[in-house]
């Protein structure tokens, strides 16, 4: 039982939740029950009162509420490739990026695509917001470029509802920030909507949902 | 300028992040210029450094960053009508509250009715997920039974995919929360799942996809 906060194991889940050390380690830390139960082999797993003193695991949470079990696990990158992949482009918050790696795995069983400007989906945010679809499908880092499926932006000026678009595999759906700006040049067809904005995990979610749909044979 | 904590308009501002202040005083505040450029007329608004001392209006902020803007604003809610309703059952993560009713702004411009065990969408963090359309869709509240419009349940459980329901209008979207139960004896639909688990917002932003994709008579 670990009883001082020296302890390395402790260290190590508070040097994760900077994004240099997880870069540096390959590791992320996940907390909570659903997400290490999701989740495959741990580097380690702490236990509030099994391996761990109860208030030493709240001091490393990255939860206001403290958290009852935290593992530490090695970071897996696939690579971008598949019928059908989201390729995400200057999304810079990790709560949709995380959401995000959660649609496309329980809509599509889609990989996300990381280009440049992404928020780090090994984030604490972002791996919670996942909901253990990080562990179930990776995500890949790439540049647009390096994928070899047909890219469709989704752009709110597109002429094209994306029900009336091609979506036949393998694609990518190219989605930006919510401000930002997607690569130009590509395809583009739109959500039709009756006010100004969607945030990205939305778009993404009715996005997948509309490729799905046609897939499934749907007209 | 206001130059003292002890000021009632800052006052007021710290009671509205109380549940029970927000009730007794039918009031509630929004943060930050894209929300009170998007409101109707205020209260009171207060700007740093023209209204208050900065650090003075960062001290009633929700937000760990500060702000430079506060608006309060009278709560308004509506009658449950109209020819597509999304009722919540249960919800009670403010931020999917908060979400839901911009995406269904958005998405079919649909009303949100909540149920039994909703949070209360005029909470800072529901305000804040609503990007505005808490302005611009006021929600009800109503016992489904109060609803005219035809209920259709989503359940993961369901025999029949929402491609394949009657979605005619009136009708009225019915979503419980992640865990928990939706009510009995309804018409059910379920949204098509690869992986164990959507979201309350990420189901609600694919189901009011579907049904505006066939109001727009796609198939």
């Amino acid at each position: 039982m670990i009883r001082s906060p020296d302890n390395d194991k402790l260290k190590t889940i508070r040097k994760l939740q900077q994004k240099r050390w997880r870069a540096k380690l390959g590791l992320f830390s996940a907390e909570g029950e659903d997400l290490v139960d999701a989740a495959p082999a741990a580097q380690f797993v702490l236990r509030a009162g099994v391996d761990v003193e109860p208030e030493l695991l709240n001091a490393v949470s990255t939860l206001a509420s403290g958290t009852r079990v935290i593992g530490v696990y090695r970071q897996r990158w696939t690579d971008p490739e598949g019928d059908l992949l989201v390729y995400l482009h200057g999304v810079e918050d990790p709560g949709n990026v995380g959401t995000i790696i959660r649609s496309a795995h329980a809509l599509a069983d889609a990989g996300v695509v990381l280009g440049p400007g992404c928020a780090d989906p090994y984030s604490p945010k972002a791996v919670r917001a996942s909901m253990g679809s990080i562990f179930a499908k990776p995500p890949a880092r790439a540049g647009l470029g390096e994928i070899g499926a047909r890219p469709l932006a989704l752009d709110p000026d597109a002429e094209r509802d994306l029900a009336g678009a091609d979506l036949s595999p393998p694609l990518v759906l190219v989605l930006g920030s919510e401000r930002g700006a997607i690569p130009e040049g590509l395809e583009t067809a739109r959500i039709p909507v009756h006010a100004d904005s969607l945030n990205v995990a939305m778009a993404a979610t009715a996005a997948l949902y509309e490729v799905e749909r046609r897939m499934r044979g749907h007209a």
